[in-house]
């Protein structure tokens, strides 16, 4: 046991700022038959990280989840990174935890591993570790969309990890301790801070607003909604490859927002891009937040809810029935160049394939969605996020026997 | 009355996860003798941006510094940032507040003002708004250090404001409407977002720790501390110019740290970089955190603090007495082109005199201190923070008149 980490658990009982009951001991089992993070509710804050692969050997890359299973299990129960606490042993050996995360409480992190296309094949499409047959059919580079100003320094990557807690700090020791442990074998290729969480994949929470100050995530799939978490979330035996069933397909996009345009609309402009009030997020067709959209619904201008409003677009109605399990968070990355804000949302969706559950909806918000206008997307990645580890396995096991 | 705003506060009694305790109804009163956000007890989060002046007319940037008290006192009371609340107004009248922050708790915002060099002077050093004579014979661009590797785009500034909040997305919300309301006046320079406090600045508050793991801001100046306030941290009549007397100055440095190397280090040099244990913060001459140094405390080596350590080439028997009061915050912005995180300190010190009570320090410790291995100081900034506004004035009226 560490020293400094009482009873397994971080919770520090002198915080001064009450902040134990909302970044409180709860915590998440790592292990099970889903990996945390996805239908848990939605945490506040993120750290993101997308990895390179570094190594050329299967073996080193295989030592590596299992590192990172270990590490991961040990901090998502809140106590140090490894058994040589960030106090403790040997006085010239570094120890297993870099320590700014003594006194914090874990405040519900999980940590969630996905693995993108670049772990199967590099650039010229040569089997990089063995596992080429193995790679799913869905798990490809995403298409160009409209809208598309990609920055590769921040896209794609051959592993990543979302790190989610109630505390940023919390998040951050996660991302920087697995990112340690995995120095010779993957290099940090991009990583991503958000702040407030977009989307609620709970009913019991409440749906929190974007920066466009519209509630974000009113129609998400909640864990809750368990028929549909099994229809649209989790890939099904017989999807695709075996060792992925219980796992899920990552789609992350970094969307900038230009807010400094938006904030120059009226009300009613604003509303009639996202389809529902700025105020309860009710449908511009009526009632509450909850009400179903009623997209027929006539006005004395056409339909209430404008047929590129937002929530039109992306409607199940319009889509075959196809709904999206979000995770988003918004973003500051400082200033941008043209003296506004550097920010906007940063997009996490968990589907069950994304060639009929993402890139479609996607394709159609890039060429019908007004909203469009407001946005840049200047990230782009995908990720096959195997199920969760059964005991005594290592993270996508399957993957490697 | 905003609608959404029910009874003058944004405290939600419907949040899901506790996080009232922590970023509760807290305010703080934005006019009084000096301005909040100095010795008020740090909050956990940060979003600060500094700002050029784009405008060449005196009356329009007094016109936006009235403007900017008017919206500053309101946000910080938990109100709409103008009386046109987020979902009010005609319908194609872009409303007085972006509403993202509807149903979020102030969190004990505090909003920070300060004037920059450029707003006295130009680059050319000509007098910009008929100020040049009041500009302080301490507020000149800081000297260049060792180990400065300043980028120029996210350096300097003609107007600095720091929000802090316990709720991230306050603070941002803060910063988004002022740059909303300068918008013709001035344009965001640079900004920078800090996700956990490093400094304690009342006796309070527990000793947070910073991304080196250690402790930071045990020997910070406390709000306690009265008598050394007055004397390290707020400007004095006979200082200098008469309008900032109540003020302070601000040095802002973003200190990015090589945390992969830090974390190759053994707990054992670790400690002997700072001068402190990891665990407990104690000096290494022995105690508790707050015993005082020894600095003349032999071991079998030499000093037990050895005087190269950090605690020891900044402590005040070594400069002639001077304390600094810090409110840093870590900060954690994407990855370096090294595979690496960009980590580190955003550092903000309030001092009475820059000369006397920073320069000197920072000196030493470029010259002297052992951790700047460590470290690269990649923005530098310095500002006059005039006293707190009465009633009936705007910030910094005694400049203008």
């Amino acid at each position: 046991m560490a020293a400094g980490f009482a009873g397994g658990a971080w919770y520090a009982d002198d915080r001064d700022d009450g902040a134990g009951a909302a970044r409180g001991p709860t915590t998440y089992p790592f292990r099970g038959e889903h990996q945390a993070g996805i239908v848990t509710p939605a945490q506040d804050r993120l750290h993101f990280a997308a990895f390179d692969i570094t190594t050329r050997s299967r073996a080193q890359l295989v030592s590596l989840l299992n590192a990172w299973t270990t590490a991961a299990e040990r901090m998502t129960r809140g106590i140090s990174a490894g058994p040589v606490g960030p106090t403790e042993g040997a006085p010239l050996v570094p120890p297993d935890d870099t320590g700014e995360a003594i006194g914090l409480a874990p405040g519900g992190l999980t940590l969630t591993f996905g693995f993108g296309p670049g772990m199967f094949r590099d650039e010229w499409g040569r089997d990089r570790f063995g596992l080429a047959d193995r790679q799913p059919e869905a798990l490809r580079d995403l298409p160009h969309f409209a809208g598309d100003q990609l920055e590769p320094a921040r896209s794609r990557g051959d592993i990543c990890v979302q790190a989610c807690s109630e505390d940023p700090q919390v998040a951050v020791h996660a991302i920087r301790n697995l990112a340690r442990i995995g120095f010779g074998t993957v290099a940090v290729r991009w990583s991503q801070l958000g702040f407030g969480r977009t989307s609620t994949t709970s009913t019991s929470q409440s749906t929190p607003r974007n920066l466009f100050g519209f509630k974000d995530g009113t129609a998400n799939i909640k864990a809750e909604e368990t028929a549909d978490v099994e229809r649209f979330v989790w890939v099904q035996p017989g999807d695709d490859q075996a060792w992925l069933v219980g796992g899920s397909y990552l789609c992350a996009r970094r969307i900038n927002m230009h807010i400094e345009t938006w904030d120059r609309q009226g009300l009613k402009p604003q509303e009639d891009l996202v389809g529902r009030t700025k105020g309860s997020g009710a449908p511009l067709s009526g009632g509450t937040e909850f009400t179903p959209l009623d997209l027929a619904m006539k006005g004395s201008d056409g339909p209430l809810i404008p047929v590129d409003s937002h929530v039109s677009v992306v409607s199940p109605a319009r889509n075959g029935g196809v709904r999206m399990l979000r995770r988003g968070y918004n973003f500051v990355d400082g200033s941008n160049a043209l003296g506004g804000l550097d920010a906007g949302l940063f997009f996490l969706a968990y589907v069950r394939d994304p060639r009929t559950h993402f890139i479609p909806l996607q394709s159609a918000m890039a060429g019908h969605d007004a909203m469009m206008e407001y946005l840049q997307f200047t990230s782009s990645a995908i990720f096959a996020v195997p199920p969760g580890a059964a005991h005594g396995e290592h993270l996508g096991q399957a993957l490697f026997t």
